[in-house]
């Protein structure tokens, strides 16, 4: 195979985009999300790799000698977008696994199996839950929990693996799929400027910053827009409106915290009608998981405030929580020697690399991103810097692939 | 006929009912507002009134004695709904329109030629533009302007009126039906608690207040919520949030004025990713139409601050503005005669009547509202207040029918 990054992603670039919003909208188990698993499986045929779908929907392709599908080295990302995201944001590293194992095959590299994994519903920005396929493989999520999770349609994923074709009894953990896997590298574009300003096409991942998701409901009153005085409201707009602002405030007193209001639904939402609910979603990290919980209490706290202020009541309740997750040092020390002069480097974003650590030695690769944007359409990369990623991904493989391996 | 107006609204209570907003959801041309049509066929054929509908959907069903459809007492009121509104808001009206011609046939009333006449798409709330029929049949909204407009999943009014077997090529100005019309009265169902505080059943209404939508757009940078630092963002949802408390800190301090944001939508919407965009609809309404213009020009400066405090943009564009609309002085007073006492009040909703009064004396009755709610399924009328309001409007079309009647 002579395929490059950067060729890979073009033959995908027409999937999901989004007319409206401007880049790709890939939900998990959407017509597009399903192309792109189609265009996955195809490549992996095509490279006589061993494919198959494990029962919570992620995608294996193995390179197994002999037959043998035990203390693999795995690499592989995920296909799901959120809306209106970028072009690189899971696929980049995808498309950086194939190319990693072209040149592994290239050069005849035996020893260890060898498997790219694609993962369903990364981003939860269909069900709500972000790496809900690791965490179910993982028995990080319980299935009956999972399937009763809705889509922004209020379709649940019961129903809708069910329409799929899927088999919602078979969700839960895998201990058979996770215990073949040895090693696990995630190569990912970089969702910041750090390499960008240390001059740098790669870097090692150090840690991913604790985070999670909290739903905030503000019930008031609905009611007339023309109809109702002033005084006579209890609009909980209004109250979001002020929670939002006081979001920002509090995130910014405490240093190193993000705090950020992205989805916010009035009910039922029409222009002459004061809305009689309002649900709002926070998203909330730090690297000290003490002051992520602590900052969530202010805002619940200010929540509750700003309800009562307008005669309204609040409810705040955890979607999800994942702690920060600093990855296997040994391993990371191993790359740096693999990879010498690239840069170890945190990141703000979660990773299923970050969910699968809790059972397999886990790591990552960033790949530079010029504009630093991520989840929206300016997110970039390279043309060089991608192949320099696949390139540093194949001799990470290369190198866990050996019998010279040894990772405690 | 011994038809209360109770029990007449008991008859359509299940048709359009909303099991996921609560209360009723009749939108015009949908099932549930195409079936309380056939109900009213259904009673005026009985009655024995000469139905018909005219060429943009008005339904009329008239009682004309020796052939003559002139200078005709009109009545009449909507059934279509807001989403998950309250089962009053319009059929009240019609139902009360029924009952109240039951008495004057009962009573052997003759005189001048009357009639019910039942306007769609009243609310505006599925082709976004209030009193549709009413504007179409006073020529005060071009029928290419309205067959243009579309429903929340993208169908135009063209579209679903040939759907639903009707001719686009009639919309259009009928100085024909509206020069039958001598005057006309629409009963309503209160939308606010005025008659509450006042203690009394009915009232007459004295004007509308003038109102409009206004869209506010708010752009920042897209960007992930995980890896973006608070000191590098520029987030319009904050700015949102900011101008929704700016907007009633504002109106509060405009005796009488009412502004509402009902409708907010953030692009891209994801919980993970800081908004690129945020739209947001102001709803505002004053007696005084340049202080209505005045508030929103203030909302509009605070849109602008709000946003450049968070290094975003904004714009503020006009969707409609209606002035504030006097009823027919000299009617008002007359009815203020037949109905002794009755309180004298003003309204913050829009009505047909507003816009048929550039046209035809109009007047309007309002029923008291226990719970002074509206367009919410709280909005409620006791059974012996619907019954008061029919009477009163008997009253009243008596009144106009006989030979003392003059209105200038």
């Amino acid at each position: 195979m002579s395929d490059t990054v950067a060729g890979l992603l073009a033959e995908i670039a027409d999937l999901g985009r989004d007319p409206v919003r401007g880049g790709w909208s890939r939900p998990v188990l959407s017509d597009a999300e399903l192309g792109l698993r189609e265009w996955f499986v195809a490549h992996a045929d095509k490279r006589g790799l061993d494919v198959h779908t494990d029962r919570n929907g992620v995608l294996w392709a193995w390179h197994a000698p002999e037959g043998r599908y035990d203390d693999a080295v795995v690499t592989g990302s995920h296909l799901d977008s959120v809306p209106g995201g970028g072009a690189y944001d899971g696929p980049l590293g995808v498309a950086s696994a194939l190319v990693a194992f072209d040149r592994l095959a290239a050069e005849g590299v035996g020893g260890r199996p060898r498997a790219i994994a694609v993962f369903p519903e990364e981003e939860g920005s269909r069900f709500g839950v972000a790496c809900l396929g690791s965490r179910l493989l993982t028995g990080a999520l319980a299935p009956e929990r999972a399937l009763g999770l809705r889509d922004p349609d209020g379709r649940t994923l019961a129903e809708v693996l069910t329409a799929a074709g899927g088999v919602p009894e078979h969700l839960g953990p895998d201990p058979e799929a996770l215990g073949r896997m040895g090693v696990f590298v995630e190569l990912h574009v970089e969702q910041g400027r750090g390499l960008v300003d240390l001059g740098r096409p790669v870097a090692i991942g150090s840690s991913i910053l604790g985070h999670g998701r909290w739903r905030v409901r503000l019930e008031g009153a609905g009611n007339h827009a023309g109809t109702t005085v002033m005084a006579d409201r209890r609009d909980p707009m209004v109250a979001a409106g002020a929670l939002v602002v006081a979001v920002q405030r509090l995130a910014r007193a405490v240093r190193g915290a993000r705090a950020t209001v992205g989805r916010l639904e009035p009910t039922p939402g029409g222009t002459n009608v004061i809305a009689s609910r309002v649900d709002l979603w926070v998203d909330v990290r730090h690297e000290d998981d003490a002051l992520t919980l602590a900052l969530v209490e202010e805002i619940r706290a200010a929540a509750v405030l700003a309800a009562a202020e307008q005669g309204c009541t609040a409810t705040l309740v955890e979607e999800s929580f994942s702690t920060t997750v600093d990855f296997d040092a040994d391993l990371r020390d191993e790359l740096s020697v693999v990879l010498p002069g690239a840069p170890v480097l945190a990141t703000g974003a979660g990773h299923d690399a970050g969910v699968l650590k809790e059972h397999v030695p886990s790591a990552m690769l960033f790949v530079r991103n010029p504009t630093g944007v991520s989840h929206a359409p300016d997110e970039a990369v390279e043309d060089d810097d991608a192949e320099a990623g696949a390139q540093a991904l194949a001799r990470v493989l290369r190198h866990l692939a050996g019998p010279a391996r040894a990772v405690s």
